[in-house]
């Protein structure tokens, strides 16, 4: 088994609120990002596949592919987007840096057809990032 | 003569839009830039001050003021902030990085009482970043 | 489970001598580090909270209380220190990596009250770093 | 426990080309990497080794010997190498980033007496990276 | 005047030798970049052009056109290129760093109809890196 | 002419104090960096050499003299040191970044036999660095 990942970028901008919080609420915990007009980030994405060596290709996966299914499933999706209003998935949930990366992982478990999904990583910043291994069960029978 | 940079970091968004030109040319030209909803950036700010040592601290500048007047008069009103709806600059021009580098310049020049303000270097991604030295009459005297 | 890191910085230094060994040994195994004035590193430290996400703010942690905790537990205390010679734990043990690391363990696990303290990642250089995941048992039921 | 990881560099040129595709294959597989005058990279490499702390010297590995190691075994043996023609492991094997992780690990698992080899990790760009945690055996009871 | 920088970037692979110089010269200055088999590198170009804001766009140069003049005329050039063999300018010339900037800036500086070609820097790896302002008379009525 | 840039980096400690301040005065000043046990950072050292390509070689500069020069005459001095009480040059004058930049011109000039000295780039932190010229006469007539 080997772990590949790759990085890409996306710029996008959002805003944090809740509907079942009370508006004092939503300024106490969001503080700054409650503003409704949004704000933004340059995202920095990792993706992780693990798999066996192809003994011919000497690839876990083929990387033209995987740079393809990264952009055609998130990248074009959430690039230059405000993602409350743009993107479905965020009218039900905030855009936080955890629930797109959840999002993330949602958008490409079915597309990856090479190896398996193991991590989505998600740089809102350099100094802030989330990992997710996808929904319990399976996680606990893949991590690292 | 020494040469002091001190780098700072806000999010915020914008998108780009001219009333001169028709919906088509602003489409044609600023490309998925264009979509009003905005999306954003991690813009990192590098501003450079350019002075003799003081020889008694055996510094250009006081650190600790120059921190304060980039976050009091730069940071404080740019982040986490819709650029054309929040920032009265660019109700009238266009919040590019060029112009938001020369918008940064026009904040902190009166406020630079400590050496002489000798350029800003605004980076959009790490891939993109402009420099502005000033008007020119100024720049040609101090650029290096 | 999400697994949140941030990061955060301090300047600091030290130097590596052990009161067991003889003074040839701590040049030979210590070299240049064993320089009693000091030397010293911009630390980059990046600590990684386990938890779920809380349905109503979309976070698995408040990040000002945690920025807020990182700050007051760990940087206020470690910053422009000596660390030999100003912190009263490296006074037993050497500052090493290994141990700095596992003293902010130490600082922060009884006040995150928040998710799971899962990880403390500690940079002495771009190109060294330690992982510490806590005392052995507790380690060994929650590593990913 | 504790992991504590080097970084070391190295530039060295390669292609991909396997004798059990076509030359059709070869191309769309590989693409412009099939290009047999080969075309280089700067690797980093970050090598973790997993031990306890030393109650002496408080590390996991004297850091010195660690360099030494990496710089023997590994870098003076890659470098400013043309991997395909010059490095005996990669007449057999096509020299992609995980096939040079494994033959990385295989190199140094007999020289690492200090500690135990956790991770080999290979970036042959920023943007693309492998992960090798030994063979499977040793990778399921080790893993972090 | 404002200076605008595009970053982009290109893996070749090349080696040093002079046939000016005898096999031992080669061997004493160059070192191991005398290998004929070549060794590669991951370049970082960063590319300056300098200009006047147009009003309406609030841009010094198209971005877009920028980006496609760097990718056909110098990236897909270079790219993925063993540079002594497969690029005709290096069979003249030495493909150090100094002289692939000053291959840049030729393959550039008729295809800039926007603004003014400021600098090519060029980056071999983070460590190293060159600066180029163009031909002498050029560059002292220009450079900043 | 050509700018070549090399990259060094030494780690050291120092503190901040002026023998001409009182102690309010230099505790108002320097903050906590004014503590007299001193803390440390990994300073990161960008020496520019300008010149004119050596038509054999395709270099401004023999690399590996650079190398040995820049470790020789600057890192192995510094590194690893309190620079008040270890260096020299600190006794006199306070160890700040725009001091240590002024002294490793001064270390450089008369080992630069080949090109001419351009510029000392030193970073403190990756968000604070100075850059220095030269003295007054001579930067005026080099600066680029």
């Amino acid at each position: 088994m080997i772990y590949l990942t790759r990085r890409a970028e996306f710029s996008a901008s959002h805003y944090y609120h809740s509907a079942e919080l009370s508006p004092e609420e939503n300024r106490r915990i969001f503080g700054k990002c409650n503003n409704p007009h949004g704000h933004g980030h340059n995202y920095v994405l990792e993706v992780t596949v693990e798999g066996e060596i192809d003994r011919r290709s000497g690839m876990v996966v083929d990387l033209k592919h995987l740079k393809e299914v990264l952009q055609r499933e998130v990248t074009d999706v959430l690039d230059h987007r405000f993602l409350n209003e743009e993107v479905a998935a965020f009218r039900e949930s905030i855009p936080t840096t955890e629930n797109i990366a959840i999002e993330i992982w949602r958008m490409l478990v079915p597309k990856v057809d090479f190896g398996r999904l193991y991590r989505v990583r998600l740089y809102e910043t350099p100094d802030l990032f989330v990992d997710y291994y996808g929904p319990q069960e399976q996680a606990a029978s893949t991590q690292t």
